[in-house]
């Protein structure tokens, strides 16, 4: 039965903010980025990183310019110990890469995780404990005053320990875990009684993240709950406000966006989304929409693919085929009238003078993130007539007259729906040279030679030898150029009826020989009983490349 | 260079919209729903979907409880055509499911789409032109009045083929296509316009589907467009506003939920988000978004890998592991205090006296969608107690005391650590047998029997004999009960010195023989040297089972 069981929900109630100011509001700036794929993404995954991985996850992210990395647990296991501890005596960790480790509140946790920073030029330690309503309850079993107790107490071992750390610059990070989960005016207080003992100022401020641990509601209410935070710290300069959000109800994005308008400072992620559950943020994404907005992310995604490989690599999770930005799929038109209009706006981008990009249903340039066009126009029984035209032109430089285009697209039409199958551009390459480039038949050029006329002004005259229907036929005219001159030779030597009625060239200069390509369009018959013939000829010589073109289409006559 | 080329990019401009409203405001009640997985879903495919693969989507979207369903853009393609009508002539749409097909502004796709509807019985009839201002300039090469008189005519020429159309009940769907690229104050003259001809009432409304074709922006930005629009409308009781939003940005979930609260009453979406570049939005996701807020979700997804594996037959595309509700991975919990945190939480709901769902991690109980608990906690390097503790209880039905967890789980970390793998559930189960249920070494059982002791008032007396070294010795003593006489037994016969310091028992009724596991916690040493040592004995007799633990222990001596 529709709907069955949703009575055992219940809403989730959010703070009653209606002076809120970030609907109002717009990203300008990045945020700090800090990647915790090392370590949330990491305890997701079914088969966590070995040493190898993590050291390329590792790489990639400095790369990629990300200044803060949580690397891990050290106190939880040993593979993140070791890490860590190779990373420092490595000498791994470039001087403006601050690396951040996790512990709970447990006081030989802390003393593992302090032992674990022994060396490391500049790091975080990231304190945590869960302090919502439901964790109290049924974890802890605690009321407020126990639960910020246990933050209290792991401050202070934290305070009493700052001294005995081996790392040259230590950073201190809160997290009320569970925070969309816990009463705002408690959050707060938990936090606030941490920053009185670590007392923090504008010059030397804690990290305080606040985590949708679990996404618990529309995003909306993520930020009014960051914006009440953010108007409440009684010193709010010495807070470095950082969001740490999943993804359970699909919005983390959203999420984490309208909480930086909501006043927050800094972002923790992970490449493509990887981390517990349905995943942590995805900085990839974020990123890559600050971008497609004029704001500088900050970051490098100008190498698109070596991070789907990376990421794939490290977390043997695929990045799905509709991933933003990333996916396979996600810059490919299969529709006839998105493709049509792709081609136009990238016609219109080519004439323009300024540099803005903007083109129908693509975003981002594809360019910008290391990716080439071949993906862009993909072409199904879907797709209509604008699809096999770019590819032919795209691929195979080859550009149809309209008229042309349409009666190809119908080729290429009956083809996608004969087959059900997607019609790669090599295909469509078979099907415009079967259809269009017809070398011998009828007709086939032996010998074709151009001079000037004799008398000036008579413009020039074509000697060819024609082979006819197995007979070598010699032909001559003159015209105004050589195709006018060719065509009339081909009236008059085989009593054909037939005018030129359209022409085009381009040069093929992309693909490695330099040749031209030709179309024309012969019509024969008159009136009602018209009827166009398109011919394509393909020539290193751009008085050649016409000749061919005018004999492929007198030979499907 | 980090963020080179965001320059070229300019910011989405939204509507000034300081009184909006929507920011205060949640869903109670589920939108119309119109799944477009057969339109813009399969237009999106690498191989569109064959006619077998279309009646099988439409019949699991009609058996979901999907009352609009958009089957495809008749004029553009045969194979829309042939399965519009296959669905028509065949009676496979439902009395209360009203088929929906496609059409642009043009003469003869608007004839050919009003012939494909003959003989429907309910059929909505969607008129779209693309409006924005990026399309106007360069793909129409036209002016406001230019692209709005393209809206004009074809409105037109639906209205006048309205008497000829073949279907009993059949409604009327405009969009303005790239909504979100078009000014709000153009976007509404030109849907105005459209009703002006088509002249909706409350009794039998326009639909209006204002689709964020690509998405541009932020998503409060699209939910104060749709207050916008909702708020201007001359006649907002004879329009049903419908969203159909696109996921660019990685928002179309977030996007869909603020429209909604913006005042949308329907939306088009897709299951798991297939369609154009990176998707549509997921209905799947929406769905279960309300249905874990207590509202009513009017679909029925409780049978969701049925659902996953339909879509993933149809789009030849895998739902990926993270994805919200559906994902392989989203009820799973690697991380050791995430484990420890569910299992409490599932022991408070088990013993509370309401039935509301509160577990931490875990927004969803995924019995409702169909999924059994086994994917919930799985253990690697990342798991510390919790995990090992929880699957031995779970799957193999013994629940280890509280100190033996703890030792467990080191040696379960141990092999995680080692090893870089996941540990199974069955790995799991072999570690507990190689580490506590030996019957036979040092000590073997070979005969049991108990006895009440001749004084009443004694107890129970126990004879048995133990194979040892090879030698069958026979011991025997008197006890309170049979475990207390046997331990007794045993220290006296062998000249042992330990202590039994707990033990425990449990059916093990779920699994097939009608077994009981019993654990016992010996102890031997005294003071700073006393030593835990543990040992599991299974046996379909309950006092059997803890004599074989206690054998377990002892062999461990």
């Amino acid at each position: 039965m529709p709907g069955m069981g949703f009575e055992k929900y219940r809403p989730f109630e959010g703070p009653d903010l209606s002076d809120r100011t970030w609907p109002s509001t717009r990203i300008n700036t990045a945020p700090v980025w800090c990647s915790v794929d090392l370590r949330d993404g990491n305890q997701a995954l079914i088969e966590p990183m070995d040493a190898a991985r993590k050291m390329r996850m590792f790489k990639i992210l400095v790369q990629m310019g990300f200044k803060e990395i949580e690397v891990g647990f050290p106190s939880a296991s040993d593979t993140d110990f070791n890490f860590l501890r190779e990373l420092i005596e490595g000498g791994h960790v470039p001087d403006d890469v601050t690396i951040q480790v996790l512990t709970q509140a447990r006081e030989h946790l802390i003393d593992r995780t302090i032992e674990s920073l022994d060396g490391a030029p500049n790091a975080i330690l990231h304190l945590y404990n869960s302090t919502s309503t439901l964790q109290r309850r049924v974890v802890f079993k605690a009321d407020r005053d126990g639960v910020k107790q246990i933050a209290v107490d792991g401050a202070r071992m934290v305070a009493d320990r700052i001294s005995k750390c081996g790392a040259d610059n230590l950073r201190l990070q809160y997290s009320p875990e569970s925070f969309t989960g816990t009463e705002l005016d408690y959050a707060l207080d938990v936090c606030e009684a941490v920053m009185d003992i670590w007392q923090p100022t504008a010059e030397n401020p804690t990290i305080i993240n606040l985590p949708a641990t679990v996404e618990m509601s529309t995003p909306n209410i993520y930020a009014d709950q960051i914006e009440w935070m953010s108007r409440h710290f009684s010193n709010r300069d010495a807070v470095i406000l950082s969001l740490h959000p999943h993804n359970d109800r699909g919005c983390a994005v959203a999420a984490t966006e309208l909480g930086l308008m909501a006043g927050a400072d800094r972002v923790e992620g992970t490449l493509f989304g990887n981390g517990e559950r349905t995943g942590n943020v995805d900085i990839i994404t974020l990123g890559l929409n600050m971008f497609t907005q004029g704001v500088d992310p900050t970051l490098d995604f100008s190498d698109i693919n070596e991070l789907v490989e990376t990421a794939e690599f490290c977390n043997q999770l695929a990045v799905p085929e509709r991933h933003p930005y990333a996916g396979k799929l996600v810059h490919t038109a299969f529709s006839g009238s998105h493709q049509d209009a792709i081609r136009k706006g990238m016609d219109a981008l080519m004439n323009a003078n300024e540099n803005t990009w903007e083109v129908p249903y693509l975003p981002i340039d594809p360019g910008d993130i290391g990716r080439t066009f071949e993906a862009i126009i993909r072409v199904n029984s879907q797709s209509g007539k604008a699809g096999a035209a770019y590819l032919l032109e795209a691929d195979h430089h080859v550009r149809l007259p309209r008229a042309a285009e349409v009666e190809f697209s119908g080729i290429v039409q009956r083809e996608a729906d004969t087959t059900g199958k997607e019609i790669t551009s090599q295909r469509i390459w078979e099907l415009a040279e079967a259809h269009y480039i017809i070398p011998a038949g009828r007709f086939e050029l032996v010998s074709f030679d151009v001079a000037k006329a004799s008398r000036s002004g008579d413009g020039e005259r074509v000697t060819a030898t024609i082979r006819h229907d197995g007979i070598d036929v010699a032909i001559s005219a003159v015209g105004n150029g050589p195709i006018s001159a060719f065509v009339e030779a081909m009236r008059n030597g085989f009593d054909l009826s037939f005018r030129l009625a359209d022409f085009g060239q381009n040069t093929r200069s992309a693909t490695s020989k330099a040749e031209a390509a030709a179309y024309v369009e012969l019509v024969v018959g008159k009136g009602d009983n018209a009827k166009s013939i398109f011919g394509v000829g393909i020539d290193t010589s751009i008085t050649m490349a016409p000749i061919r073109a005018v004999i492929s289409a007198l030979n499907k006559l």
